[in-house]
């Protein structure tokens, strides 16, 4: 993978130049031996053009940044993954995007979403096995990353879209804190829910490229962090993981405790398994809110999976929606004191490894997380036997401490690396 | 004024139907002495046809609605106030448009926003007095509503948007709670606080569009909501009022006491000082990300007054922004505590009455309450003297206590009314 940390670094120290990473990622893409679908849309001409004006400065020191195809593009189309939107070109960029281009970053094309960053399954594939999902829905952002064909890509989470694609291609990502990125000009699906994020390699680069994009003081590279003291959840409202994913969360945990750090096992109260069956409800409603105009017009260029869920969500009764943000608000509430006597908590980042193309995977524990706002990260590392897949964790901070989220993931990432 | 509620029981009735009252409309509209210019677009012909193919049935009846011109429309341009999207035509349509037409409503044309609904005066006259400004940024529906042109229309309030202009226009208003109608289509400038409302001629008429169009039982006509308890604040931090302004507010008060209702004087801490000032970090640094395309690719098509806020927002320091929302959020949670004794709160809905047509009139009294997301009604009523203009005064309810603040609005519009 390309690590955007040592990239930067490399431009820095004068080893290599901006337009020098727009080849490497030029050869990266044309060097793969199956085309994992990553792209929608690819600017490489654009990309060196830009390279070649750029003087190597800003955070991102002329780095290449792929988008997620439901963030809005004056210079490329955007297509939301619907045919409805084929060839769509939006009037302005999206500010997610001008603040790449502000930090000193390269846009370098469009990844592949779902359908409007639902559940049906896109074109893209895990490079870790090619029968197997990337995961949704930030496919292409993810499965991108995990070929190495770009250092740093964009996706959004409103269910599960960043922290578990990360997981079944094995990279780093982070859904920070529920506004810390602005989602103006990214197609709303459930604007209550949808998060932007970030792509990398390594915890160090996703903290790196999100500092550099956000103008957060969020890095954690070279840093102590000291011994932080971790929460274990299994979110057992959500159903069992797999033991793949369980083989992955005790394996952190030992990992963890070699280091010095600490673990206790945290009991959720009952509240946060009524939030989870809120996100539905929110998410349902919401979303048949946004695409309410695609629902009542474009009904026969909808895929079957999204059409149930919009007619669902159009009969949802509005009552029953604000009890749903009520009962959200209370969760928030609650999960202060829950990391009252911890730093982070640690949990599954999806049910298993990534399951076959059938579908994108299941998101179910990740809504909780989306739904409280709370900055999550998934920490890639461990391969599960069969087929040498990849199953992360799922680190999970306060509302609003992305740096310490960070520090965290970075202490685990750290931890699991010295014992392997 | 045409009354929102006395027209849709016309319907219900069979004294009137809904091509009918696009005909009423189409004459008031020809009928104006002088265009005060409400319209940048207006599509009676297409109103015309779906008045005559609807059933008159929804919460609306077929009432025709006008939209502020930030509000994305599919068949209709949608131009945001400004050169850069001359002609522009999104590709559909926003939610809310959706929601007016599901609710039986008929989507009448597109009203004069300012300039990306910012302060640069627009084209629309107040009809009480041309050389007056009708205030901004939702000119073209406060003012059209006014001049009897159509019974409802939408509004966003970012800083003072909907509540000042209905009191420089003598209309009702009402800014519900933040969220309760979906900004998604609608073209973002402070997403932490851009609100969709509603403009009517009466409380009673507001609260029928409203519940209407949001499906949620807010309703208040033929209902006795007892004598409720109002909280008087002048909003000390935000400068003085002129003296129309405080005549208005104090016959307010004798009115609700002559009615009935208590009126006791309610001292904000400090923190709400500090959250007006974070209305203006939040405002500019959001402003300057939203826009965030225009002002760098679009520069020589900004008004200075707006090209001055996107430079200064542009250079808010991103910490200074996260302390302003820190702010915000302590306020929210401190004005639960005001509202413990009180059902609403009383004040001014604007300084004074409408200035001259340089400026779009000062938002110092609604910035607040918009940033902590309060549901606030104009109640329409007093004439000042001189030139027999209209001033408001302002009814702020609780966080999602959008019913209760519409039933104190209308109990403020009956006092004053019996009172006169």
């Amino acid at each position: 993978m390309m690590r955007a940390l040592d990239l930067a670094e490399a431009v820095e120290s004068g080893d290599l130049s901006p337009a020098g990473i727009v080849e490497l990622v030029a050869e990266a893409i044309a060097a793969q031996a199956v085309d994992i679908r990553a792209f929608t849309h690819l600017d490489l001409d654009s990309a060196r053009l830009r390279a070649a004006r750029m003087k190597p400065e800003g955070g991102l020191f002329g780095l290449p940044v792929g988008l997620k195809d439901i963030i809005d593009t004056a210079s490329m189309p955007t297509e939301y993954g619907s045919p409805i939107y084929h060839r769509h070109r939006p009037k302005a960029d999206a500010p997610v995007a001008v603040m790449v281009e502000d930090a000193g970053g390269i846009l370098l094309g469009k990844t592949v979403t779902t359908e409007f960053a639902f559940l049906n399954p896109p074109v893209t594939l895990n490079p870790h096995d090619v029968a197997r999902t990337p995961g949704g829905s930030s496919s292409g952002s993810a499965a991108g990353v995990a070929a190495g064909l770009m250092p740093l890509a964009l996706g959004t989470q409103t269910g599960g879209s960043v922290i578990r694609p990360a997981s079944f291609c094995g990279v780093a990502a982070i859904k920070p804190s529920y506004r810390l990125l602005p989602m103006t000009g990214v197609k709303p699906f459930a604007p209550l829910l949808d998060t932007l994020g970030v792509f990398g390699a390594r915890v160090v680069d996703i903290a790196f490229g999100l500092a550099a994009i956000s103008g957060r003081d969020l890095r954690v590279d070279g840093q102590d962090f000291g011994t932080p003291t971790f929460g274990v959840t299994r979110l057992a409202f959500a159903g069992a993981a797999e033991p793949e994913a369980e083989a992955a969360l005790e394996a952190a945990i030992r990992a963890i405790e070699a280091a010095g750090g600490k673990v206790v096992e945290i009991d959720l109260p009952p509240v946060f398994a009524e939030a989870q069956l809120a996100h539905r409800i929110i998410n349902n409603y919401e979303g048949a809110l946004s695409l309410a105009w695609e629902h009542r017009h474009c009904r026969d260029r909808l895929s079957p999976i999204l059409l149930a869920m919009l007619d669902e969500g159009h009969a949802i009764p509005v009552a029953d929606y604000d009890a749903a943000r009520s009962k959200a608000n209370r969760a928030r509430k609650t999960m202060r004191d829950v990391f009252a006597p911890i730093d982070a908590l640690l949990t599954y980042s999806a049910p298993g490894m990534a399951p076959s193309t059938e579908t994108t995977g299941d998101p179910r524990f990740n809504k909780l997380v989306t739904l409280l706002g709370l900055p999550a990260v998934n920490v890639p590392f461990y391969r599960s036997g069969e087929g040498n897949m990849p199953v992360g964790v799922q680190v999970v901070g306060r509302f609003g401490d992305d740096h310490r989220t960070l520090a965290a993931a970075a202490f685990v990432e750290a931890a699991v690396a010295k014992a392997s």
